[in-house]
């Protein structure tokens, strides 16, 4: 028994092998479905390694990580062909040459057999090992995988195809994985909509301590702050940190908290109006769709989602839903008229659609409106790019319209303004929405 | 001026920072991305490096890659919480400390004035930079980038965002880059809409072999096929090589290619409306926006898109754009009529609206329309998950209705049926959409 046998898999490495992968020819989907395998085991990883098909620097890779990991796991360059180099790296970072498999060989010639072939020479190659190294079955293509031992580090070798790559990580590195007695890995994501991160981060304070288990972070994307919550340490103790640490952030952040997991804002929005059995129309002008697609994307959303209109032109907006003919396509030096782009404009969207949906005897509770400057032209000094009107109208309730200033290019404002419109019903429902959102400002 | 600026970037290395990407919560697309573009700039990567937010790792890291390459770009550990490390890392490989930047402070505090806020002190440290380092203007957030020189190496710091980090490296990284001389990379992108893959590499034929130069290869996403075209080679031959090649799939495909590049059939119809002055509605039942968000998201679509209805209820059908409510909501049992997802219902919608915004004194030419069942519930052994109806009706012209069974999850069949009625009226607008496409049933 060695001592990498006998070690506990504390720490990993993965490493993917390949030119195509280094040249962005293919994206490497490997690594990441690794990488929560391992994580959900309790095994830490550290650093993910791509290389291309380099037999000295695949070598000096394995040698570097197996200093500093006890698990590695290497995909990629296991292949028949001239460029597939891991089996000579592994053999070189090993200290050792390699040898011929017996059983190996006597598999891959009964492949070829129940095709009807001989194994060619090239093909041959892949029964070879380092000398201490064992073969991985693979029961889904023709090249088998390697375990091996460099420094103290157990090495896993799997073949580059997911379909391939997947199932011999499940049958023969998973059950052979040592992850720390007892420690374990737990994470959870915790999703906040309508306060920038910065602000987000502050009400967590001290939480957010870098040496604090479990460890909290925040990530910012389109809006939607995720608060990440990583407890690492004995598994006797990660049930009741991570309840904690959730319940202390539920307390700071709970009034924004809409979901966990992988949750969005829509999709929370669905679930809220089902449970209310209610229904929301959509108007948009410079979304021209995306609240509608956004929600729609929800399975089930028919439930909940009667459908709307798209006043993208301004004919639509008053020919369709009502907003005054005279409040658009103001010429230069009219005195001010509120224009395509208001407060006033996105009210009259949104409470228009209801009116609308009522004479039609459409039974709808909220709807929806956007209406803004989503750029990259149509900006002025006082209406710049990014300025976006969200309306929110609820029948029987007065009508919450916000104004915001939406950072990004056409489609960061297009989707944040739709996510923004989701977001204010959603709060609504749920209790209250923030006084000032994310990019709202602050004078109205 | 240093070693570094005056040192060819021989080679790279791309360094993604994030507990996230290590612990598998995110997939990493920007280093797949940035590894595209370095070598199409003939820049040879030799490593990508994945690490958690762990100080010392990213400085170790940087320092190692340092002694073997010239050029290090770097994503991710820029915003502005304890968990972002970047910075620090970098001035430790530096051995400097950080510093203030006063135009990055005064960057930061306009745009906090902008919103009508304060620059707190958790975002001020996003003016931080090591001393002799520069930052990288964002035009599309708030983290500025960092440019450093950690031994003889430029590392090109950036925001993880990928539509903060991409522009970031075409303005301010790309210009920077020293690629050897002589020997270069050319890319070009055909692409074609309406045809499967398997169509379009046949009619490609021989073009296709592995080593040919330029070589030929196609991709296939959302029904659009990409046809690559790579020359790499001596730089006075590259332009007549790609010429000649790309003429040949022009001849072997044109009737299906719609641009080039980055290109995208809503972009394409865009500009084919525009050329002709003339207008279009949508009416969304399945797509639910879908396509009025595609022809929105391309800038100018203001000149061609008029907008549409939402009819995803079946209330909203006949009472919006007047399918006959007889049509729909069929009690089982009946004596067989169209039904919701039908092609007399996907007619009727968009013959409807071009009637009702005729009607309005609004001037459309074309409306598409689509009715379909999205699943994951929803369908029936005559109308499974995936079947489609798709309808193009244009002023004083026949209806154009095709069926189609559209592979795939629900997000997949809603974005392929938005991109497939575009598509329809993109060929129709060129001179002819081909008989049978992609998807699409034989028999109607």
């Amino acid at each position: 028994m060695t001592n990498a046998e006998m070690m506990t898999h504390e720490r990993a490495a993965i490493v993917s092998i390949g030119d195509e992968l280094i040249l962005g020819q293919a994206l490497d989907t490997n690594t990441h479905w690794l990488a929560q395998r391992l994580t959900e085991r309790g095994i830490r990883v550290i650093e993910h390694a791509t290389v291309d098909d380099d037999r000295a620097r695949i070598d000096a890779t394995l040698r570097r990580l197996a200093a500093d990991v006890q698990c590695i796991v290497v995909t990629g360059g296991l292949g028949p062909t001239a460029d597939d180099l891991t089996r000579q790296a592994l053999a070189d970072a090993m200290g050792q040459t390699l040898v011929e498999d017996p059983e190996g060989l006597a598999w891959l010639e009964a492949i070829e057999r129940a095709r009807g072939r001989t194994l060619t020479a090239q093909r041959r190659v892949q029964a070879q090992r380092p000398e201490s190294a064992s073969l991985i079955p693979n029961e889904h293509g023709t090249a088998p995988g390697i375990r091996g031992v460099v420094d103290d580090a157990d090495v896993f070798c799997l073949p580059g195809p997911p379909r391939e790559m997947r199932p011999m990580f499940e049958a023969s590195v998973e059950p052979a994985l040592r992850p720390p007695g007892g420690r374990v890995i737990r994470a959870e994501l915790l999703r906040t909509f309508g306060l920038p991160e910065s602000v987000v981060a502050e009400r967590l304070g001290a939480l957010m301590d870098r040496d604090a288990n479990p460890t909290v972070g925040t990530t910012a994307s389109g809006g939607v702050v995720t608060v990440r919550i990583r407890f690492e340490g004995a598994e006797a103790e990660a049930a009741t940190a991570m309840e904690a640490a959730c319940a202390q952030v539920r307390t700071l952040v709970g009034d924004v908290l809409f979901g966990e997991g992988e949750t969005t804002v829509p999709a929370a929005l669905v679930d809220a109006l089902r449970t209310r059995g209610e229904r929301v129309l959509v108007v948009e002008s410079c979304t021209s769709g995306l609240i509608g697609a956004m929600i729609g994307s929800v399975p089930g959303a028919s439930d909940v989602f009667l459908g709307g209109w798209l006043t993208y032109a301004n004919a639509m907006k008053s020919a369709i839903v009502g907003v005054p003919p005279q409040w658009l396509d103001v010429p230069p030096g009219v005195p001010p008229v509120p224009g395509a782009v208001s407060a006033e404009t996105a009210a009259a969207m949104a409470e228009g659609a209801l009116r609308v949906a009522a004479e039609r005897g459409i039974d709808a509770h909220h709807a929806l409106s956007v209406t803004g400057v989503a750029g990259p032209g149509g900006g002025t000094d006082e209406k710049p790019v990014g300025t976006v009107f969200i309306a929110r109208a609820t029948r029987g309730e007065i009508t919450d319209v916000r104004h915001f200033l939406i950072a990004g290019d056409r489609s960061d404002i297009r989707e944040r303004s739709a996510t923004t419109a989701t977001g204010m019903l959603l709060h609504h429902l749920r209790g209250g929405t923030p006084d000032v959102m994310t990019w709202q400002m602050e004078t109205t």
